[in-house]
């Protein structure tokens, strides 16, 4: 039996140290391909490129073991022309990141990083998305380890269609993760929570005398059910939320079926 | 009381004769502001704009009692920008299209019709995607009976915080669509399916001897569940999903639950 193969993507681009991360700690699973943005494409949620040619250009990445390409598109496009075009078989598993910062509420709507791990979703092949709560970014062992840990699990289960994990990471020392609670306390099994921002944009005008606005905001605390993601990682432990993408919302359906609309005459 | 504040976007673009087609549909129910993007943003998924500033054009769309804007961003900036930055007060409802093209099955997670409507919902305000399942997309006017059928209810009645409505018009001469069927048993509530594409890429060589990639495919029938948003349209009715951005697969909880990561020791 051949090693797992694991393709690799982000939205930070290929040159992230939080994917040079996430390659060292896929390794000893498997074999590893990268296909990452070449530049970085945050915030980009689940866009595709249709109306232009995609680039891919072998890289470097001077890891031993790792196959890599830097791809001109968005990181769902990364993982689509990976297993369509440039992967000699199918992979066993899709991870996404380390992405630098949080991926919860609202914010998994905009994430590039979970937009690659929906992609290979789609197209079937089991898929994580990790990202690490992070300023600064300049510890990824931690991660590493629960990325590793993670990885092996799905793996050796699987996951069901259509469903992938979305795992948000506290920016914590090593050494606040003892293996002990790695395997028990330190994981939360958490819900998409409504976290999301007060956002707001700045006015302002270039030295060409023309007005731009720039997107700018903070977070904002909504009171939340329990057991979210946010939550769980302001406590600070590993936050693993299973998401899909059947967007009905099923709660609101029996309501709208008596809308006039639906009646009859 | 002052009439309703409808804001209408798009992502076929400014120039778009959809767009101008809903903004027809929605002038009798209200005071009509247009922003939507100067070039076409198809496939942007939930796309916002964080690392490049926004521009904003005011055009003339030559249409009597229509203020309009062209926005430099995606569907959803326009939107997001919208409401925080140019309209005088809170809109009481969001309307996206009329796309040129259904918006049904995965398609819906890479739409940037519906990211419109989904971050007007973000932001509080009852919104509704209209697409026309329409090739060459010659005649408007059925569809927008339609769009204001719906808008007007949805400005009576409201939507739950975290709502939104998806609907796919079937492309289908106005004769078809009579008013009695039209308030009755010519639309159908559905839920989103899972029709999905057979996607691949052409791999070419351009003039100057590179290798680039172009996404091609068609769309995949899959045996679905019943009452699916393709399946409706197919059928010839319109078709009204409510989607909400809650993305938890709770099916799953339960099963992953089980999992040893979770397991006190």
């Amino acid at each position: 039996m051949s090693a797992p193969l694991i393709l690799i993507s982000n939205d930070d681009g290929i040159t992230a140290e939080g994917l040079r991360a996430l390659c060292e700690a896929m390794l000893p699973l498997g074999e590893v391909v990268v296909m990452a943005p070449e530049i970085e494409r945050s915030a980009m949620g689940h866009a595709i490129t249709l109306s232009d040619p995609l680039r891919v250009s072998p890289t470097d990445m001077g890891m031993d073991g790792v196959t890599a390409y830097a791809c001109s598109g968005t990181p769902a496009d990364c993982v689509k022309l990976a297993i369509r075009a440039i992967l000699p078989r199918r992979p066993d598993l899709v991870v996404s990141g380390i992405n630098h910062g949080s991926n919860t509420g609202v914010n998994v709507i905009y994430s590039g990083t979970v937009s690659a791990a929906t992609e290979g979703t789609i197209m079937g092949v089991p898929s994580v998305a990790f990202s690490l709560a992070c300023r600064d970014c300049d510890d990824f062992s931690p991660a590493q380890t629960i990325a590793r840990h993670i990885a092996g699990r799905v793996l050796t289960n699987g996951l069901p269609p259509g469903t992938l994990l979305n795992v948000n990471i506290p920016d914590q020392p090593a050494g606040s993760f003892p293996e002990g609670n790695l395997d028990g306390s330190g994981y939360e099994l958490t819900v998409h929570g409504k976290a999301d921002w007060e956002d707001d944009y700045d006015k302002r005008v270039d030295p060409h005398n023309r007005v731009y606005y720039w997107l700018s905001g903070r977070r904002r605390d909504v009171e939340e059910q329990s057991h979210t993601d946010e939550q769980t990682l302001k406590a600070g432990k590993v936050s693993i939320t299973p998401l899909h993408y059947d967007l009905t919302a099923h709660h609101f359906s029996e309501e709208l079926s008596r809308w006039s609309l639906f009646q009859r005459p």
